[in-house]
């Protein structure tokens, strides 16, 4: 394939897989991720630590989907490289999500989270599959632009 | 190379990577980052929004090297996972750094900091280089179990 066919290849799997978390299908989001025992997968839900392998990275979305009634994902600043049979995928997650409600309603309060992804893609004969997600939160200080977390945007370094 | 010897020219980049940033070596730094316009590097840093590019990435070292008087990396977890030319690898940062002082002592007070990473690295005639590195806090809530952030060991989702 050509590299622009690749990069729209590589978008289409990223989207599917931000879909399938809002439709909360399972299936999707595990048939997304890469199953080869050589190169096992890994993944960085925001705040979390690192998780290793199919079976602890699936729980956690197993998990995460019970306890999500709502999500949905505006997805910003794509940007795809490629490399041979790898591709590099960064982008923002504007992410509007509600868990259960524990009043009897049908949604818990809706909470708006604005993170950052890192997503690493293999190339398989079944189409691009998940390698790496690692997401985190972008954090706005309030104490100063000498704390580094408090102006990512200047580049301030961290304190 | 046999895979054995991969892993280990991957880990002796990824150590020369932290040990660079503790000697405040901007060349070394700039040097381990991959070099290729057709396949540009990203970095986010802790609570970070993505940078893009050899130009962004490395104006981020060059401030956060001017800020930073004092930084030790303690890496746990270490675990590397080979495909062709890329590698992928995470580690536990276990970060103690310090500022400059102000109030004219030689170092700012020390802060410890868990900090996870995903590092992706390419093949190169050079060496293994850097071509992504994300890097987030490990979160400890204190608002209960409800909170996926609180309790990441139990892979208690997000709320």
């Amino acid at each position: 394939m050509t590299p622009a066919t690749d990069a729209a290849a590589v978008e289409a799997a990223n989207t599917a897989f931000y879909e399938a978390m809002e439709t909360g299908d399972f299936d999707t989001v595990s048939g997304l991720w890469l199953d080869d025992d050589a190169t096992p997968v890994t993944c960085v839900h925001p705040g979390w630590p690192v998780l290793t392998g199919r079976g602890e990275v699936l729980r956690s979305y197993a998990l995460i989907m019970a306890n999500t009634e709502y999500i949905q994902f505006f997805l910003t600043d794509l940007k795809i490289s490629l490399a041979a049979d790898t591709a590099l995928v960064t982008c923002t997650e504007n992410i509007l999500s509600g868990g259960p409600a524990e009043d009897g309603a049908e949604l818990g309060p809706l909470v708006g989270q604005l993170v950052v992804a890192t997503n690493v893609f293999r190339r398989t004969p079944d189409g691009w599959r998940l390698w790496s997600h690692h997401a985190s939160p972008v954090l706005a200080g309030d104490d100063g632009p000498d704390n580094a977390e408090t102006a990512p945007d200047d580049l301030e370094p961290p304190s």
